[in-house]
């Protein structure tokens, strides 16, 4: 983690490369133009020429179409096998579809990442996994290959949205209730802070520093999924069908509802006091987090754990807090429970829940 | 190697996945119908529903197109992440394109190569290669990533045509020009049977185990290609024109002529004695493959060359042979040197080379 990667004398970023020389570098079109002019002077200043290729951001770039611009844009610029990195610059979409062209042409050349969003860095920065979504499901098709290094910079989020940062917090939510309460006591301490501070005073820095540190440990030892129960899958598990529809919710805030309908579901079977429910509603609050989306049909909430089935190896492995920073995995969640679930926390968030005639 | 997969009570094609269940099979549409019925009993007998789907075989399946075409296939049957092995079986570019798909499919699910060419059996079913081409350049988008399983069966050979044979063979001469005198010693003897008997007596079963454990042995060490001078790239240097054109020369044959370019070169250098070359010759001619393409352009092959040159990290690293069974590595071949030595290769073969104006 540094701060300023394109002002001091950091070298990282032309790691794994030859200088002088030349840089083919993936930029995420929601990256303002200041930070652009950055990284072209930086380069130049080490006599690396930079070749910028601006991939539009966001979910929608998830797919087969860019994918395949973008390994037409390695092919054209000749990109040498070993000796020049790709650099990947953007939020966690385009991380992933950058991360995921530079795993597969050539079977696989090196590449630096650098997030440049606050979902980004607690997320998709972290691992090994790239990919794109196929036919609305999400990350259906990708690889598990590490970048060469991974850039941690805090001072691009003093550019991001209000709406940013909250949507990146669904993440570090998800670590806190899940994983390690730690992360939830200094989010939770944080919280009113977040919109002025923007991560750049000590506070922020120590709770950037723990989520990172956390999904690291989680991740270290099993790197391509060979546990299938997983802390960190929590808010991954009925999210899907409210960011893959025609008015989606952000990844981040989609992960944060799912976190909550757990919550709740956990809430119903014991496992989650009332107090701790009502502490991550209070949290969620004032961190701007929706409660569920405006309007979603129940099907879909059903369909997105079959499809989590299929993904952990025939089995429901949800993931439920049985209290702050801790998870069971529970597999016998009928659509009826589900269904209860949802309506309750429909109830705290004013939305509204279609139901099919043969549902529940 | 077994003979007869489907007839007898081999149960390799059942590993790791689930029985009675069920599996996708992707099928080369070049696999005669007989085998195709066999495949479906072969699994009914076990209480496996084998769903079958056809991919028109041929190098022009290596496409994205098409690999988009098999991962939809593979989320529309809702594959198992783990438990569900997709069979494919086929020749080399329906196990590349098919094997590509089941390496990010998920990131990845496990699946089992049936090569049912003779180029499939010696070279696409050993190693972890996977890919598919882009805009004219072969392999250049794919992935590392072995198969659960390989089947070899030479039985399939019995259907293939005479053409398929010779093509298989390239990939074989390739072998014992480059890498394991045995091996040409082998295919010099028994070039004159191979139409006949197609590998079903003990000479060509001999042959064909020879080259595929000389194809292990020299990858085994060295999976992911860290290693950069590889005798078994002889063949592939100068070949990428010949097979991706309007009329293209089939792969093995494209690296049988490149394998005579080589020879030259090296005969030139004075490395390749001309009785080698002359055996050579000869048996590319009792295995009917062509000496040369009838016509193309010279700065193909130079394209081809400056291609490898950003495969193999900077350097051309053309392999030569320095006699029946052994090769050298150089850096150092001349648009100037190449030109004269096609020329020479073409008188061989009444073949007709374009030279740009600025050639040479």
């Amino acid at each position: 983690m540094v701060d300023g990667i394109f002002d001091s004398d950091y070298i990282t970023l032309l790691a794994g490369g030859t200088a002088p020389g030349r840089r083919l570098v993936l930029l995420d079109s929601g990256v303002p133009q200041v930070w652009r002019d950055r990284v072209v002077a930086y380069f130049s200043r080490y006599g690396v020429r930079a070749h910028v290729v601006v991939v539009p951001g966001g979910e929608p770039c998830k797919e087969g179409r860019v994918l395949w611009q973008i390994l037409d844009e390695l092919r054209r610029f000749g990109l040498d096998r070993r000796n020049e990195p790709v650099i990947v610059i953007g939020g966690g979409a385009v991380l992933d579809v950058g991360g995921f062209a530079a795993s597969i042409y050539r079977r696989g050349v090196p590449y630096l990442r650098v997030p440049t969003t606050l979902l980004a860095y607690v997320d998709a920065s972290v691992g090994i996994k790239t990919g794109i979504n196929l036919a609305g499901s999400k990350n259906l098709v990708g690889a598990f290959r590490p970048p060469i290094g991974v850039v941690l910079d805090r001072s691009f989020f003093t550019s991001l949205s209000d709406a940013q940062l909250s949507i990146g917090l669904g993440e570090v939510l998800k670590l806190g209730v899940g994983t390690d309460r730690l992360t939830f006591d200094l989010l939770d301490r944080y919280a009113d802070r977040v919109l002025r501070e923007r991560f750049q005073d000590r506070d922020g820095a120590q709770l950037l520093s723990r989520s990172v540190e956390v999904m690291l440990h989680e991740l270290a030892g099993d790197l391509y999924e060979d546990e299938l129960c997983r802390s960190v899958d929590l808010g991954h598990t009925f999210s899907q069908p409210f960011e893959m529809r025609d008015d989606p919710l952000p990844h981040g805030h989609a992960v944060a509802v799912d976190v909550l309908i757990s919550c709740v579901l956990a809430n119903e079977r014991c496992l989650f006091t009332d107090a701790e429910l009502a502490r991550v509603l209070n949290v969620m609050q004032r961190l701007r987090m929706p409660l569920a989306p405006r309007r979603f049909a129940f099907e879909g909430i059903w369909d997105s754990l079959l499809d989590r089935v299929q993904h952990r190896g025939g089995f429901q492995r949800v993931p439920l807090p049985e209290r702050i920073g801790s998870c069971v995995f529970v597999n016998d969640v009928s659509p009826h429970e589900l269904g209860h679930t949802v309506t309750r926390v429909c109830s705290f968030a004013f939305a509204e829940v279609e139901w099919a005639d043969d549902a529940v």
